[in-house]
């Protein structure tokens, strides 16, 4: 196997271990964040760190971020100390943050002035999709950048799509993302109406769980909705955020996306009755409260 | 295997495929319909034909029904000619149509008054399931009253849930229904952004179908939208009716069901346009002309 220098910018929930994934494969690891204590175990596993995404960036021959919205991404790409202010000229930067999709062209065209290959590639799958290196990589930018990089990729997912040119993978995981949403909004709506109603919640998710009801969240997320259990998972914050880049890119395409908005405002009640940190599936309680029951 | 005497009323998509796997259990089986036509193949399987509800009930011990909506079984179950007029006391009878949970209570009253057991037992599974006998059948009243006609359920279905009492299978198939309704409409709005960003809508299918963002509805509608493939399956008409009925009952739990009503606005917009008819994946169309691309 080759071995890359890699360095990567991001260690939160889903950054920590996939940079783990790529150290573990036995690649060079180059690493920073905002919070320093966050690179420890990393440290331990051998990846050394550097002070700044410009450090990092000189480093390495493959620059992956994995940050929680566009300015934080626009921040650490272009700001002061920045990846383009170090990378060096024929290095490849790969963002797997979830942003903006116009964001992501802009950086493309910047990455080209700087001499340096861009890609935007998103990831879907959560924590254990991190943990366990199975995530789905949508992946926009030129087939033979991705194919520069693949062996990375490989270590944190299973699934790599190319989706098309720059901006293509955020916009793929914008639509994965209204479908979350609205199927989370579906579950906790069924939910509430059958909990108002007396119905044993238990009963209910066995009788309709493997028919046309059926869904990943249904599954995943309701049990942990009956059991009152509000740990992130994916936290209501991001998925707002995420709703409100869907929204924008709407805007943008011209597309009515009524359902979409809807949820989008209810994460958003959610988050303004200080749940922003809790898993997803808090929006049940949510949805309970709104009815005083 | 004890032989029962079943009368089935309503012989349309589901009603036609439950009734012959009963007769092909070996049930004597009377039937009626408003278009008799749609008796001629089970009549061909030893099916007897009755010229009105009444004539129905008087021939069985366990009389089912499988109508559209509250008022057609409130007719057929009450009305001139109908099966409590014709029923013999210490009969069954189990309306396995979708309706108001406050209806089906209202039977339970009447039938109790006329010495006859009732049970609301609604389906989920749609036309394959009804062909296969693998439905799902959610049960409001007695256990006993359950028990007695358990024999007759499972030549229909392969899941059979107690619900609670009388209207509570309705309840749970309303909530099924609200997870179903904001998934289709979740898989709408994801694939009519993609599509107008110009996206390949297979290429996106096969990246997410997998992750957090799947469904039954993702993979078994989403295809057939790709194909703009609109045959029912479940009609948009019905999808809004029950629709209509969770608001209904979440206005009498007190329930503000916020993406609910917005679903049921949407599913009446494609009937509005036409298509009550069409399969519920016909949304996809519906948005997507929304959005005039």
């Amino acid at each position: 196997m080759d071995k890359y220098n890699v360095g990567f910018i991001g260690l939160g929930t889903m950054g920590r271990p996939m940079a783990s994934n790529i150290v573990k494969a036995g690649h060079n690891l180059v690493v920073h964040s905002r919070t320093r204590a966050k690179a420890d175990s990393l440290l331990a596993q051998g990846a050394v760190w550097a002070d700044s995404p410009a450090e990092v960036a000189h480093r390495s021959e493959v620059i992956i971020t994995m940050l929680p919205d566009s300015p934080d991404v626009l921040q650490v790409a272009t700001g002061e100390n920045s990846i383009l202010q170090g990378a060096k000229r024929g290095s490849v930067f790969v963002d797997m943050s979830t942003i903006s999709p116009e964001v992501a062209r802009k950086l493309a065209v910047e990455c080209n002035r700087a001499g340096v290959e861009f890609l935007d590639a998103p990831v879907t799958g959560g924590e254990i999709g991190a943990i366990k290196g199975t995530l789905s990589i949508m992946v926009g930018g030129p087939i033979k950048t991705l194919e520069k990089v693949r062996p990375v990729l490989e270590c944190v997912g299973n699934q790599i799509t190319h989706m098309g040119d720059h901006g293509a993978g955020q916009t793929a995981k914008i639509c994965n993302q209204i479908i979350c949403g609205l199927n989370i909004l579906a579950c906790c709506e069924g939910l509430a109406l059958a909990a108002s109603a007396g119905l044993d919640l238990n009963t209910l998710l066995r009788a309709i769980q493997n028919g046309a009801a059926g869904s990943w969240m249904l599954s995943n997320l309701a049990p942990k909705m009956l059991e009152a259990d509000w740990a992130p998972g994916f936290r209501i914050a991001l998925q707002a955020k995420d709703l409100r880049l869907a929204l924008e890119t709407a805007e943008r395409e011209k597309v009515p996306l009524v359902g979409t908005a809807v949820a989008h405002q209810l994460f958003k009640v959610a988050e303004a009755m200080g749940c922003g940190d809790k898993g997803t599936q808090v929006l049940f309680k949510i949805i309970r409260s709104l009815g005083c029951a």
